[in-house]
């Protein structure tokens, strides 16, 4: 970030952006065509700081050395690897590899998306461990939690440590109004993933921010209206062999619209 | 532009936004690198309708059948290309060579950087062809007009038909309140570069929208204000190379901040 000097100017930057209200990052699934070094390299052209960790990057068996390593890469590029997933969870075995991945990075919180039979198991797991839980929404395409609603549903009390990533995209394409959403659930979130949408229906898909249905205008404005203390990431699905184009597009108009919403 | 179906949901874009307020284009010596079939590409992929044209495209010796050809070609991609320049011009012979170039095109104004000592006869030409002349500001580097304030200065009088494409970027080097600028000779501007700097200094230079010195946020609520009818056209001279990522950055930003500033 370019520090402007002291000045009279109207025009110039003085003090604290707008977009510094929110840690914006990118969900790793993005740049699921690239390695981790084009990625960083990427995140870095945009001085985006924070980074969701997919295991195509990090596999599950990761030691701890190639874990710091990985974070040690990261640091490099000026990125902070704040969260891992999402990770699917089908069985007993699979949650159990998931905490210990989360454990072995430090992680007090990992993304999963588990299996709905496998509810009293999560709990013991984040009861044993410390480590949260945040489910990712998925909207209407099938997969276990569509969105903030199920998961608050399932797990009814928000204090058990298990909690969303808000994927506000899947959601509009379940046809939820998200700005209440974001109101009512508020203590269920701990993470969020960002994308505009070409419709506000299942045949919905990643779109531009600021070019598709959603009017990111009050979803910035509720986001500081709740005092969200987490990260905004940008999961762009849309042009997944050259995301980058549309994810600097889309980086730049969240930027926009935090930045006049301050 | 994707359109919304009605619905209460309060995070669908209804009517129109903020940013279709304003005309988004980008200025030519963006692209330098490339040829204008790429260049249009660039444009469609952002939704970006307007181009202003650089001679290295269209040279000035073009014929109207290749004019007409070129134009056939930016209508392909939905893009407008609605100004010629900037064109310099250090004699009358090259002060001729570009109202020609202007009237062959069909247009009633271009983009000009004419030497001081022409300006009896641009006077005259604007007379005679009733073609105006937007000329370009170019900030602390040297050419002939620095500012707005020079074009005013040196031309007095705002209806004869000679003002100002006026860089934003290279005013804010110059020590300029553009906000003020953009008030004071709102009937001089014709045509507008926008670009972020990374410094307020003659060092600075094209930075990507959001993350130089510029707050946007004031300079398109001025250009609300005083109901700007031209085009803001992007003028990112950062990585001539390989531009487009920056572009589609600063574009997004200008997109968020006119959406917000509704």
């Amino acid at each position: 970030m370019v520090t402007s000097f002291a000045t009279a100017n109207a025009q110039l930057v003085e003090g604290k952006r707008g977009s510094e209200d929110f840690k914006i990052g990118v969900a790793g699934y993005t740049y699921r065509n690239y390695d981790i070094d084009q990625t960083l390299a990427f995140l870095k052209s945009m001085e985006v700081k924070y980074l969701s960790v997919k295991d195509f990057w990090l596999p599950l068996n990761s030691t701890k050395e190639q874990m710091d390593a990985f974070k040690a890469k990261c640091a490099e590029y000026g990125v902070n690897p704040y969260i891992l997933g999402p990770i699917y969870m089908k069985s007993e075995a699979e949650v159990d590899r998931a905490f210990a991945y989360a454990e072995r990075y430090g992680s007090d919180v990992f993304i999963g998306v588990p299996n709905y039979e496998l509810t009293d198991y999560i709990i013991k797991k984040v009861k044993e461990t410390g480590i949260k839980v945040a489910i990712h929404t998925h909207g209407p395409d099938g997969a276990p939690f569509p969105n903030i609603q199920k998961v608050a549903e399932v797990y009814k009390d928000p204090s058990l440590g298990i909690g969303c990533c808000m994927d506000l995209g899947h959601s509009v394409r379940m046809g939820e109004d998200i700005v209440k959403d974001i109101k009512k659930y508020k203590e269920w979130i701990y993470d969020i993933h960002i994308k505009d949408e070409s419709e506000a229906s299942k045949k919905g898909g990643t779109w531009e921010m600021g070019r598709g249905v959603i009017d990111f205008v009050p979803v910035l404005k509720v986001l500081r209206q709740i005092k969200y203390q987490g990260v905004v990431s940008l999961e762009f699905e849309k042009n997944w062999r050259n995301p980058h184009p549309g994810v600097a597009e889309s980086i730049g108009y969240m930027r926009g619209v935090a930045d006049a919403t301050k």
